[in-house]
């Protein structure tokens, strides 16, 4: 069994792939609860030119048709913003798992209220490369977002 | 300038493309506040074996990529899931104009709270195609909501 930190380090190489693409730097991956792996992905915005392509949307349209989410883990890079925070909430993703939520905060404490299991690891890895992609890409970062 | 049954009968022409392809039948278009066409779209869990691409991501995929969308309005066949209504508050889509709420309720008090305009036009053709379906095709319309 997969621990957090080996399912954060997918997710965190997803991100890191998306960023040598030139993309917004946002990985993801989905699990089962005992650690096999299901889907894995990254923003993929700048890649297809397909805004709706968020990470977590990504690694679950990796992983393929389920007739349900209940027994499965998301783990992401980043908080999940309310698109991604929606789809975890309407299929029944049972817990997120979220690499860092300092330079975004996205709906995980809804998440929480709603009975999903959040585990937030605070990684520095994950906060450095949203920090400087921030940094550096402003423009694209709020259009990924919708703010501008 | 489209009234809102005429923007409604571009989304269920996707929806009926849909049903017509074997799929789930929910459709939907993404318009500017006049009433301009950005992008429609259709459910594809079916033909593309893609659970990430419901009516309304499909629409807003279709649209391609903007700044912001606060001058948008999404039209949708069925009241929005919480996947697709988290789609609406993240990207600041103004409006959203509903056909029927009646087989599914989903999100759309919810985004009504948080300040998005919500118009449900209880139209009777958009409920007569989702009763049919999810009579029919049971297993199928739970998958698409993560129930079973």
């Amino acid at each position: 069994m997969r621990d957090d930190e080996s399912m954060l380090a997918i997710a965190r190489e997803e991100a890191l792939l998306g960023k040598a693409e030139g993309g917004v730097p946002i990985g993801a991956a989905l699990f089962t609860v005992d650690g096999q792996l299901l889907g894995r992905g990254h923003n993929r915005r700048v890649q297809d030119d397909d805004p709706s392509m968020h990470a977590e949307t990504a690694a679950f349209r990796n992983a393929g048709r389920r007739p349900h989410y209940r027994d499965t883990v998301m783990v992401t890079t980043l908080s999940p913003c309310w698109y991604c925070s929606g789809l975890v909430r309407q299929f029944g993703i049972s817990r997120v798992v979220i690499g860092e939520a300092t330079t975004f905060h996205g709906g995980h404490d809804w998440l929480a209220e709603h009975g999903v299991t959040i585990t937030l690891l605070n990684d520095e890895a994950c906060t450095t490369l949203m920090r400087d992609f921030i940094a550096t890409h402003p423009t694209l970062w709020f259009e990924d977002i919708g703010k501008d």
